[in-house]
């Protein structure tokens, strides 16, 4: 079974996250994770194209196969909303534009993947990220969560690759 | 004075309105309005990779020389509201990647500009259009707003150019 690259992204306006995982069978390895940062004194134009060339640049570099990105949260909050929903898009367009297929998880799936129940605080998704992976290393809560999301992507696209493959039996 | 060509742009999931005007001195002329849909049968990265391809079409064939979009109305359905920031992400990161300035205005400025009060109907946006540039079609209330935010963007810049000449003499 060929190794699958994948990325998992969780998009901010100041801050995206970015996390790349390889699968192969039921073997998880670390790869990369890291962030791309806005600088919040330009215009927002500006902020959503360095996020834009932050992972277009991650891209070129990691080539990974499939992406997947965090469902926002839609908090009460309209504003902020507004400026994650902004950032979000960028976050699906660039792997789209590459060519990769996007896949979305919600916050409470990637929970419940990684570490077995659909709630949980950032310290126990970090916590699990590094027993799945012990090489795993992060610099910021975003990069966790999103390899938290490429391992959740992992496990979800492996268990519909084999209900696909019983089904062709 | 050189003719300055702007695109307005008011985005949105399912369509977004794109309309081109060229300003000269106090002249205004239209080029061309439309709009992109994208195809809601697709996943979310496609929709809005579909919105990115049609509008980098549009830039293209047109060469705008600045673009203007509209300050998305924050209302109270957070969901619609996540919609609209990712569309919205799609319509300022376009114009950005081709090196266009993106600003941004209120619909009450656009509003304001164009029949000269802060409030209005679409109805009578469209009409101040028609009167304003009496060559000017399109094919949905979209491009009509998205004319009407390029009209914003003329009359804005050049009062903004004026002031600056001013302090320079």
């Amino acid at each position: 079974m060929a190794a699958i690259r994948i990325i998992g992204i969780d998009p901010g306006l100041r801050r995206t996250g970015w996390g790349v995982v390889e699968s192969q069978g039921n073997a998880l390895r670390f790869i990369e994770s890291g962030s791309v940062t806005s600088d919040d004194r330009c215009d927002l134009a500006i902020r959503l194209k360095q996020i834009h060339d932050g992972l277009v640049t991650v891209l070129a570099r990691l080539t990974p196969d499939e992406a997947a990105v965090e469902q926002t949260f839609v908090n009460k909050d309209a504003s902020a909303t507004l400026k994650l929903g902004q950032a979000r898009g960028v976050a699906l367009l660039v792997p789209a534009l590459a060519g990769l297929s996007v896949a979305e998880y919600a916050p409470n799936q990637v929970k419940k993947t990684v570490i077995g129940v659909g709630h949980g605080d950032k310290a126990q998704i970090h916590m699990m990220v590094k027993v799945l992976m012990p090489k795993a290393n992060f610099d910021s809560h975003d990069a966790a969560d999103a390899l938290a999301i490429a391992i959740c992507h992992a496990h979800h696209r492996q268990s519909i690759t084999a209900r696909l493959a019983a089904l062709a039996k």
